[in-house]
């Protein structure tokens, strides 16, 4: 008798492969019979998963953010430092740059979806609350609201992943790491001069 | 005798009717047939100024990238502050965000091109060059390195920008003003931070 099939782990092994396939090749040559070749399952099997490249598109970009919510909170288990945890979503290998690959295929596709952009929104509430805890964790009494730091903090990431994807000459590991520690540096600092400043108002 | 037809401005209503028709369908549905339908004209003349739709896309990218850079142009002309000249870069307007549409759409789908990666490039260094003249306005003696100040920044301005497009209802234009800001107020923090450590260690 054969083995029965695990659906789950055929389903996460198409999207693997899909993953792949985009970041090689860009969205336009992604095709259920070239993510089949390569898995080497038959079309039929593919499409038992995903009814078209939209519902197959969304399920890629699902696991790519879920990725970066498990490095995340791999880097905080490793009891990592809070740059060191934000830097966990920062496209710093080659696993890291598809998945952001990913991510701006479906932003670039997604523009005029209701189901694109409610799982947008949901992805980008995990990463808010994710960037509040690590900059919580550098600077508990923070004069500025948690809130506005954070948002800072997560477009910045998000617009040095998406630079450093289309242009990695000009925005290395480093550049990335540095530009981060400097919007750190500026927070702390924006804690001191309000500090200063509450002091020289004769404030506490 | 019939006026003689003007070639570049044709060209012009060409990327504008195309860019119109991505903001609000999505780069699948944009199709040569659909912009001559917009624009009165036949797909023959919408094909002889483009040869295909990843021709057009680059040159409807190339007309959002210099609106960008006209605006901050404006602004500066407009002796507007720092702030408000590297706002212009955000969309806080329709006519901003469906420009930015244009560039999300062009990211997702430029992944493996390299005509499209040599335009980024070369944007994204106009663009660092206009950042660098607003912080160098700002703070003309700081002690950080401009570069590294102005990648900062732009990043910053192109994470809140994509967030914004997809996300209106939670980036709105008072989220990404008061992130600009309070990046910025940080670099200017810092420079005193760095200042007191100075006096500090009595140095100058």
């Amino acid at each position: 008798m054969p083995a029965p099939v695990d659906h789950e782990a055929r389903r996460r092994d198409v999207i693997r492969i899909a993953i792949s396939v985009l970041a090689e090749k860009g969205p336009e040559a992604l095709s259920f019979r070239e993510i089949a070749e390569r898995a080497g399952y038959s079309t039929t099997i593919v499409t038992h998963y995903f009814h078209n490249k939209h519902d197959l598109l969304l399920s890629m970009f699902q696991a790519a953010a879920q990725t970066g919510v498990d490095r995340v909170t791999a880097a905080r288990g490793d009891n990592l430092s809070p740059q060191e945890c934000l830097e966990a979503l920062l496209p710093l290998t080659e696993d890291s740059r598809r998945n952001w690959r990913v991510v701006l295929a479906f932003w670039g596709s997604g523009t005029a979806d209701e189901a694109f952009r409610k799982e947008q929104r949901k992805r980008w509430r995990e990463f808010l609350t994710m960037v509040k805890e690590q900059l919580d964790r550098l600077d508990p009494g923070h004069p500025t609201p948690l809130e506005l730091r954070a948002r800072t903090i997560l477009a910045l990431l998000i617009g040095l992943a998406t630079q450093s994807v289309f242009n990695p000459r000009d925005w290395t590991a480093g550049h990335m790491r540095r530009s981060l520690h400097e919007a750190l540096a500026g927070i702390a600092a924006t804690a001191k001069d309000q500090g200063h400043r509450q002091i020289e108002r004769g404030g506490t």
